[in-house]
This record gives C-alpha cells, structure tokens and sequence, in this order.
C-alpha cells in the first residue's frame, strides 16, 4: 500500500530533497570554511600593494591585466581569457583651485573623471553657487553665464547606498547642464557621505557631440566653507585643469573558469572590475570585488567534485570608464543563452545583509536552501525582485541573463569611493571574509543545480487597453 | 553660651560660608547658561569663515589680528593690547612626491612646518625605511648616507593625547637626526590618530645653526603602502618642498580684560591660539580655544557685578610656530607677581573630562566648590597637579606662574589637527559648550575669590644628602 503511493513525482521529490540535502551540507562546509580563510585578503593586498591605482589606459591597467592572468593560472582557474576591447583613456594632469575673493585661499579639488582641461594657466571667474543641482537647473536665464558654477548638494548615507544615484547627478549631467547655460567650469561638492576634505572623482558625461565644461570636486569642508561665504558676498575662484586623451587606446575583460562537472556549458557569470580611479589604491573599488569572487570560485574549484555547472569569474577592466559590459555582450552575445546567471560584487567588502534573486525564484527549493545556509551569515532574503545587478553585467542582463544581488552595507562605502582613501587600511577582514562566504555558498548551491530562472520568470501582464 | 563659642575664626568661616554659596550659585548660574549660549560657536565659524587659515607670516594673519582687536570691542572687553614680537615666518611653495620604483605612483606629502627646501625640482634617491624612530637611530653607520629616509612609526590614540609627545619625536628630531647620519631628505607617516590620506603637517626642528634636511609627512595609508612594498625589495622616492623664510617678520599677542571690581590688578591670564597652520582652517587648532575662552570672559563680563580680579583673555599670536609664549614672558615679567593663575585651551573641542589645579590647592574651599560645580558637566577633580598648561602659558608657567588644565578629550583630535581637514564641520557645538560652562563657571569661582595658589604651594622636600 505504502509503495503504491510512491508516484514518479514523489519518487523525484524524496531524490531531490536528498540531493538538497547534500548540497546545503556541502554549502555549510564552504560557508564556514570561506569564513576562516583570507585569500581574498590576500589578493586584496596583493593587487592594491603591487600593482597600486589602476585608472584604463595607464601602464599599471596593463600590469593588472597580467597580474589577473598569473592569479587565475595560479589558482587553478582554465578557460583564460583576455578581450580586448577598444576604450579611449583619460590621464589627468595638473589641478588646482584657489579661492580668489574675497580673500586668496588654495582650495583642493579633483577633476571629474574624463572631464575637458581649462585653458593653460586657468579659469578665474565670479561664482554661482547653488545649493542644489534642482536649483542650478531652475536658476533664471543668464544667471550662469560666464561663471564658474558651484553645486553644494549633499549626499544622503544609506546603506544599500541609494544616496548615491539622488546626488550624483551634479556630477553626471552638471557640467553638460552648467554649459548649456553659459558657465566656464564647475566645481561640486564631493558626491560623498564623510565629512572629510578629501575630492571624490568619478565620470562626468563627456564624449561626441557632448558640450561640456571643466569640472571637479571640492571636499565637503571646503563646499561648505563656500556655502558660507557665498552667504556674505560675491566669491571669485580660480580653477585649473588639465588633462589628456587617447581615442585610440584599448582595456580587458579578462575571465577564468571553474569548470562544472556534468554542464559544463552552463555558465554563471561573477566578478568585480579590476580598473580603478588614479586616486587611493582602488581597494574597496574595486580590488574586494575582484577578491571576493575568485576567492569564492576558488574555494569552490578545491571541492573533490566540482559542481554541476561552470562558474566563470571575470576581472572587468573599464567599469569606471565605462565600456566593459558592452564589450563582454558584444563578444559573447551568441552564448547568452547559457549564461544562467549572473553576479558582481562592487559596493567594497562591508557585510552583505541581504540576497535578491531572479522573480519568480523566491520559493525554488534551492533558494529556500541558500536562504537557510545564508541565515547565520546574518544575510536575509529580499522578496523583491533582484534588479541592476552590477554596471558591468547590465548589458547582458539587459539582453536576458538573470541575475542576483548580494547586497552589501554601502553606509561606508560613499565615504571613501572614488577617493585617495580608498585603501587596503578601509577594509575589514572580518566583513569581507563574511562576503566570501556568502557568494561561495550561494554559488555553490545554484552551480550544483538544474535552476532555470528563466524559466521561473512570471509572465510580463497583458497590456492595459 | 552657643554665641561664647563663636570665635572670630569661626566666624570668618561661616561668612566665608556664605559667600561661597553664593558664588557657587553664580557659578551654576553662568554654568547652565553657558550651555545654551552660542557665542563660543559664532566665534569659531567666524574667524573660521571670515579669516580661514592663519599661518604666522601670512595676511590672513594680520587680518586675524585686526579680528581680534574688534571681537574684544564688540564684546566689551576692556584694556586691549595688541603686543607685537619679532618672528621669523615660513611659507609652504609648490610641494609634491612620487614613488618611482618598484612603479610610479603619486604621494601626497605636506611639508613639516619650517623645514628647509629641496633643491629646485626635487631630489630623488633611494629609500630607508624605519618602522620606528628608535630603529633609525640605531641604525648602523651609513645605512642613511644618500638616503631618503622613511619613518612609518603610528601614533597611539589616548584620552589625554599623550600618543603625541611618543610619536612626535619623528616630527621634531628626525629631520635632524636624519641629517647627522647623511640623509639626504625625510618622509614620515603622518603623526596622526586616523586611517585618513590627510597628511599632518607641525613644525620641526629648524632654526640658527641647526643642520637639517628637507622633510615632509604622508598620509597613514601611503605610509603603510611604502611598508608593504619595503619588504619585497628597494624603493626609490622623488620629493620636491619648495618654501620661503622672512626672517624679519612679526607676530602678536593680543589681549583683552574683564576688569576685576574689587582687586583689578590680580589677574587670571587664559585664552588660545590665534595663528594656525596653511592647511585646513585650523578651527580645532585653535579656533575653538578663542573661541571657548572668549565666551566665558564675556558670560562672566556680562553679570551685573564682575568678580573681585581681572580676567585676561589672551589671543596668542605664534603658537604653531614658537614665539608667543617667550614674548608674553618678556613683555610682562615685571608683573608675573600679579598673575594670580593661567589656563590656556588647546586640544580642540570636545568636552572636558578632568580638571588639574596647582599642588596644594586640591583642599582648598573654592576648588571644592568649583568640583561640586563642575560634576553635572561630568569633570572630576584629578588629584595629580596641573603642569604644562599649555604651550602659550609655558614661558610664564615656568617663571612661577599657577596653572591650571581643564582637560579635553583630546581622543579625536589627532584625527584632524595640523591638516586640511581641521574645519568648522569637526566642531561639535554641544561638546563646544561644555567647554565653554566649565571654564565661566571655574573661572568665575577663582576670580570672585582670594585663593593664592603660590601661597597653597607646599614646600620642595628638602635634598637628599
């Protein structure tokens, strides 16, 4: 009687759930193991120290990229690749500013990556100071004109960091707006949640057909000494910037593979970029992203048996810059469809605290398992849906490759991105170890299976009439 | 019967009694009202704003002195000097520093306070790095010749700041040392308790007949990188300082009175430093200090009857530099007699933890009174003498004059002094005004009182045979 309630269905069931079983025992092992072991330290330092601030087309990009190369074969990685792919550089060169009125004080600014040069010698020009980029877009006809535009907006701290995109326009589109309006430069305070005087850069927009101004940062002491000049009366400042371009240089994705055992030809995508900012020593961005998931296939690789499927983790070599990601789709737009999912790690090496996975996921038995292993780590799951898994990834993930979050506590972050500190002494071991072991768990449970998330993925609804 | 005991003693004592409640009462009057008052903060991001940084030499510095001058006007101070002393004052030039092997990598150093030039364009060499003062010094013969030394040694974070007088010596002497042995120029790891990029400038040892080398400070993550990279093989650094001396320039003390109503020729010398460092707007060195003994001069100046003696706000005019303190000794050594005590406020501005009065005073009734006052503000009574109060008041301390420490927590402010990022947004205004309580309410407690601290002073033990 009791055999013949066994259905086929329940058969596959029982021999599911013992697989499951196995799998979560095996994850656990990982887990715990990943928390006592500092090669991700390591290759944090080692690249930080070694190799040092990376910005595309600089010598050191070049020796990174074969740093990347001599890591992957050292730690028993195959499939090597390296894709090059065409990237105009920017090196920056000389930059100062001074407060010129109403008293003559040496300001310390970082030029906007990929920002135009002044003239030789400078800018000097009287100030428009806004307290908000909506401000400076609302400013009456002529207001900006022939001036030097200062934008004082501060940036909120949040730990998944949603601060960022909210105060980051003044650095994305002001230079383009501030010269739309008639203004010669621009300075902003630093897209920055520190208190601290060091200039945070990042890209400004900039390119063909794009019309823009010199542009650079101030620390926020300095943003708001101004706020509180321009208070008092008129400012005048003098800014210099230069910097070159080379359109015909080039940067690398490079890729190396664990290879899975029964499905080889199912790949999942991790990784962190390797470029970074000419400021600091890229360590948080992104030298732990880079860490935390070679270390994590890595420690996978070292199992008896690796899993089912292949884990490919890519070094990305023009995420600042942009370039990367549409660089990896174009060269392998032919074989998304194996691409079965796909991770970054690049908000530095702080706790992860919770996991998003593709919609239609939330109740698959090995997302209920990785749940359970992730629990102790402290990681929650998010029941919405993971989304923007990572500048490098989006272009594939725009194309259809699903993808996760593992989301990091960003409330540090934005203190020290894109800065002279960003450091191998901002990292803690202990955090980033906790992110090695998540990833190596949750890889390991989602390589050994048959998930499709594709095919987990609701239907889109009818279109409203 | 009861009135035959009374003796003329006891009687003394119960009107002294009297007197002491009642001042104790003014005394947590000023207190309480301190701490909702915000002078001490208008002041500092006044001259904070207003002026900015005020190196000795600079005509920010003049201008500072002519702030001063009106600030006591404006608040009603009486007796205003400005006393004017020769001193020799530096001015920082063009600055920079690479590394040039193993790889190029710009550093970002600021020259000690007064060190001498490199040669025009930098000197460049190889490097010795030393992970402590004491492990330069005892180097073996040569091991510096044609050197550039490195010294990685980290500063200890303490309450009192005593990691600074440890981690100093590096600042004050190395160069020096340096020099005997053959080096050519010095870097040091910022004398800083932070993780910051920030590097600390502070003076060093220069002056008539003293053989020094160029030298400068890095920021604590540099420092640490230059480490990591020594032990795997040779260095080579490029320094480039460029400054100037005017060897007849002058500084200035300037001074302003709360008169005392009863015994105006005893008085109570107290204050901060006007002048500060190029870098930053030296707001906690010593913005604050003005600012915290300004605000209780004028809180007690503003009661309808002054205490019985005088009190002297001092703004000190070359505190960084040196000079201050010797000048105030020579203008005034013939009145030394008629400084009833002295206070000086420098270690920035988060709040008073302890109070340190002149040896055998700790019995007496007004310092009783003024802890009993003093311990809502959460400040005890350390039983250990005040010495070194303050680097101002140290010429007229050691000529016999009484001084008292109101000590801050200095935890935090070697994070941020001597640097770029000694701002107004460092200043914690609730921390600023605990300050500014205790000093009126202490103050006033003296200064309303007949307390003779040299007369309290219990005898040197006679000498050993």
């Amino acid at each position: 009687m009791f055999r013949t309630l066994l259905t086929a269905a329940a058969v596959s069931a029982l021999l599911a759930g013992t697989a499951f079983a196995q799998d979560a025992k095996i994850a656990e092992g990982l887990r715990d193991k990943a928390l006592r072991d500092h090669l991700a330290w390591d290759i944090t330092e080692d690249l930080t120290t070694s190799i040092g601030p990376r910005l595309v087309g600089s010598p050191a990009m070049e020796k990174a990229k074969d740093w990347g190369v001599a890591k992957f074969k050292a730690l028993g990685f195959t499939n090597i690749k390296v894709e090059e792919f065409a990237k105009p550089s920017w090196t920056r060169g000389e930059e100062s500013a001074w407060l010129m009125a109403p008293y003559e004080m040496n300001l310390n600014p970082v030029g906007l990556g990929r920002t135009i040069s002044t003239p030789a010698g400078g800018v000097e020009a009287e100030v428009a100071l806004f307290k908000t980029y909506a401000e400076m877009i609302a400013a009456p006809e002529g207001a900006l004109k022939g001036k030097i535009v200062v934008i004082t907006q501060p940036m909120v701290m949040a730990q998944d960091g949603a601060g960022y995109g909210v105060a980051g326009i003044s650095r994305r589109a002001g230079p383009v707006e501030a010269a739309k309006r008639g203004a010669v430069a621009m300075l902003i305070r630093s897209i920055s949640t520190s208190d601290s005087s060091v200039p945070h850069t990042g890209s400004t927009a900039n390119g063909e057909g794009v019309v823009t101004i010199p542009a650079a940062a101030i620390g926020v002491p300095e943003a708001e000494q101004l706020e509180r000049l321009a208070a008092k009366g008129p400012l005048r400042i003098k800014l210099n910037l230069q910097s070159s371009f080379d359109a015909k240089d080039v940067a690398w994705n490079i890729s190396g593979d664990i290879q899975g055992s029964e499905k080889p030809d199912e790949v999942i995508v991790i990784g962190g970029h390797l470029d970074s900012w000419d400021v600091g020593t890229g360590a948080l961005d992104d030298a732990t992203g880079i860490a935390i998931t070679t270390a994590a296939a890595k420690l996978i690789g070292d199992l008896p048996k690796h899993p089912k499927r292949t884990l490919r983790v890519v070094m990305w070599g023009s995420e600042e810059s942009g370039g990367s990601s549409e660089a990896y789709l174009a060269a392998h737009k032919d074989a998304l469809g194996k691409i079965v999912l796909a991770g970054e790690s690049d908000s530095g090496a702080d706790r992860i605290y919770s996991l998003q996975v593709p919609a239609g996921s939330l109740e698959h038995p090995v997302i209920k398992t990785a749940t359970r292993v992730l629990m102790p780590l402290k990681i929650y799951l998010d029941r919405a849906p993971a989304a923007h898994g990572g500048a490098d990834i989006g272009a594939i993930e725009e194309a259809g490759v699903p993808v996760i979050n593992l989301n990091q506590d960003a409330s540090r972050y934005f203190d020290y991105h894109h800065t002279m500190d960003d450091t191998l002494n901002k990292v803690d071991p202990i955090q980033l170890a906790q992110n090695v072991a998540a990833w190596t768990s949750f890889l390991y449970l989602v390589a050994d299976s048959d998930i499709d998330f594709r095919a987990l993925k609701p239907a889109a609804p009818a279109a409203a009439h």
